[in-house]
């Protein structure tokens, strides 16, 4: 059983300078990993190849004493370690370490495992979005009792540092607003929509042959994923709890070629978008957050409109950094383990120094709005008839609702059709129920044909 | 006199937990400020407007003990304290602090008043760069030697989280490469200069009226400002100290519209870049580290092509990580100190719960190599005899320096003088020594009228 202190720092002042220190005397700190995916044979790989820089930066040697799979016995020639330390008893591991990754996912068995290890002292770097979002406190709560750390970069956004400049950079800030591009998998697909032409279904089928999605690509494109993502972001940017239940979530699924081309009408592109607002009275005092995944229209000169391909990027608005993007790979064997080895590098000299990193900060304890008191811009496309007074009674549906228009664009909608016109409308921001109820009214105008489309239109 | 350790934490596990503890018994941490221009305007009225929220997040209350400038008695009633505050014994200030925020700038009296304050146990949050720049080591030591933090987020792109993700959130990875748009001001002239097509003088001078430029625009034009920050990002990212005569330095005030124009015609923007280049040898071990500052093309395709007006970019390639970008405001008071608030909370949960932050890491005390053996891209563009065998001649000038060509573009100079031509190349990289004596046997080949311009690429 390993404790916290178990390890002796040779000089406490300045763990840096051990780098000088000849190998045999610098100490050592033991690691265990659970999981051996792709995530997992990239962080083992990066442990044991780049085992010197990372004692010269921890100041202790990082010492891989055993990684949990489920089929042990199993070869593992890309993974560069002893096959003896492969092992099917976890719990036994966890309760060896120092240090513990968690790279398994899903809720169980990673909660217990990592709850043992905190008890048995272990600080703990996990990718493990899912169990962070729907029970983080737990896990906070262990390792504020047990005095250790708990860290988990690389669970929102692979690679992107986000989740230490929330914590930590911008935790003097008040953060106003987080929109994120935090799936790739989305991301990919709704940027082949855009530069193709190309239906969902099939660009689905191209992104799977291209191996950016699943063979069920539920999680991603039904943006499970991102909603958990959200809900950490929320959570650190806010200083309250926000768990993926919290989230209203919609997915890509239901995204078609004519929506992605009526946002390049009016220079936009669709974006599935992690979206996190502090929301406040009409005094400016924040009375709840509103934290939501769904497909959205952003403008091309967005700086989130030039993320291509399956990256990721979040952007942040705070009251005094003003706006701020961080940008990079959201996924992928060894840019999660980039953040995973900075989070280990972390936790080893808290243990070596002393100290430890940021507990849960949730004092603001703010209340999730409902989807419906959300506000944001829409963007509706009517098929109406083309006569006058039409927009009159468009315009008063709107007006009724209390809900403002930014702008109308009217056109024929074929040239043998004389009779019937497409409107396009963009309004100025609402509330999501405002914005609902008017859809329904417009959907009972004899003039309108019918709604064709309307999406949420952010980052105005 | 402040000792640390002199402020007694009423839970060492959980500091987060004394939000929800009456005021009266939450502890105090004092706080002094040097320096109170619009950087220290701003973090005066945010320790102010936000304590509460501040006291929170830290577990302590953040109480400003005065603030060092050099007019005590002049008025200042944009800053919300009490005019008491303000004093001229900077000195006496300093050794009765917990933390103290530098925001005086320059070498000295700064680098004294910090040196004391340490030396009598208080953390530093300094936003000098040209300090850290000249004599970071030195200030590092100090930290070390009386066991106290160094947190210095805002000498490095303002607002943007950087310098914590170079030296924690990357610290498992390697860096192999940091290109960034560090100085506000020489980006706004560039961008300007792209956009309306003008020439650097008359940018500048609308730059001073907008308030982009200072009267003296020396330190940002030169990229003497620039220069700091490559030398504090490479110290960082290559675990090796680089002080601010260690980088190459080119500024912008040769650049030409001429040379907006060529870049435009490749699709390319021009850009003063701070480059951070760990050097290899052929078995791809590292040998050295590049650090330069200099205009140099960058293709609009890439991220950094993007970043607009006074905006700072700070674009990292990683091994694992791969290809990350930090952007947002660079300067200004407000985004300044939503960094230096938020080391402020850094150091001073770390005053509370225990332990410090990272020291310096310069283990890995790689040489920083000449600008000769740095390699790049280059741009050159010729006016030449419009003859059979220039071209041929052209390139084996190119040839005999080892330098490789990756493009030629050649057209008439001018409708009416049908004997000159204009001849645009590209390179592949090459030193930058073999660049200047290709540029030198160009210059004096007898088809060769001129060297019209020559610029390095970057973000290949």
């Amino acid at each position: 059983m390993s404790q916290r202190g178990d390890v002796e720092p040779v000089t406490e002042e300045n763990p840096a300078e051990m780098a000088s220190i000849p190998a045999e005397s610098v100490p050592t700190l033991k690691v265990a990993l659970l999981g051996c995916g792709v995530v997992g044979s990239s962080v083992a790989t990066m442990l044991v190849e780049n085992a010197d820089d990372l004692a010269a930066r921890v100041g202790a040697r990082l010492e891989l004493i055993g990684i949990a799979v489920r089929r042990p016995e199993r070869a593992r020639p890309d993974v560069p370690v002893d096959p003896a330390l492969f092992t099917a008893d976890a719990d036994t591991l966890v309760r060896a370490a120092d240090i513990v990754i968690e790279v398994i996912g899903g809720i169980d068995p990673a909660r217990g495992l990592i709850l043992t290890a905190m008890e048995h002292g272990a600080s703990v770097v996990t990718a493990n979005k899912a169990l962070l979002a729907e029970d983080g406190p737990t896990l906070y709560s262990a390792a504020g009792e047990h005095g250790v750390d708990l860290y988990y970069e690389a669970a929102v956004a692979g690679a992107i540092p986000i989740v230490r400049p929330m914590r930590e950079s911008l935790v003097g800030d008040d953060v106003q607003r987080v929109l994120g591009i935090v799936n790739g998998t989305t991301n990919f697909v709704l940027d082949k929509m855009d530069s193709t032409g190309a239906g969902f279904a099939e660009t689905v089928e191209q992104a799977q042959a291209l191996g950016y999605a699943e063979a069920d690509p539920t999680a991603d494109v039904e943006g499970f994923d991102a909603a958990a993502k959200a809900a950490i972001l929320a959570s650190l940017a806010f200083h309250t709890r926000v768990s993926s239940d919290d989230v209203h979530r919609e997915g890509i699924t239901e995204v078609t070629a004519a929506d992605i081309q009526a946002a390049r009408d009016m220079d936009a592109v669709v974006k599935l978008l992690a979206i996190c607002e502090l929301v406040r009275d009409d005094e400016g005092a924040p009375t709840g957050v509103s934290v939501r995944v769904h497909p959205a229209m952003i403008a091309r000169t967005h700086p989130l409109a030039s993320v291509r391909d399956a990256y990721n990027a979040v952007f942040v608005e705070a009251s005094a950094a003003g706006e701020l993007m961080f940008y990079g790979k959201g996924a992928g064997g060894d840019p999660t383990s980039s953040a995973i080895l900075g989070d280990v590098v972390a936790v080893a000299r808290h243990r070596l120094a002393g100290g430890h990193g940021p507990k849960e900060s949730a004092y603001a304890d703010l209340p999730v709005v409902d989807m419906g008191l959300a506000t944001t811009r829409y963007h509706i496309s009517l098929a109406v008839a083309d006569r006058p007074g039409v927009l009159a009674q468009v315009a008063s549906a709107f007006a009724d609702h209390g809900v403002s228009i930014e702008t109308v664009r009217q056109r024929m909608l074929t040239d043998d059709d004389e009779s019937r016109a497409s409107l396009v409308i963009v309004t100025h921001r609402a509330t999501d129920s405002a914005l609902a109820a008017t859809v329904d009214a417009l959907t009972g105008l004899d003039t309108v044909d019918a709604v064709v489309s309307w999406m949420r239109v952010e980052g105005a």
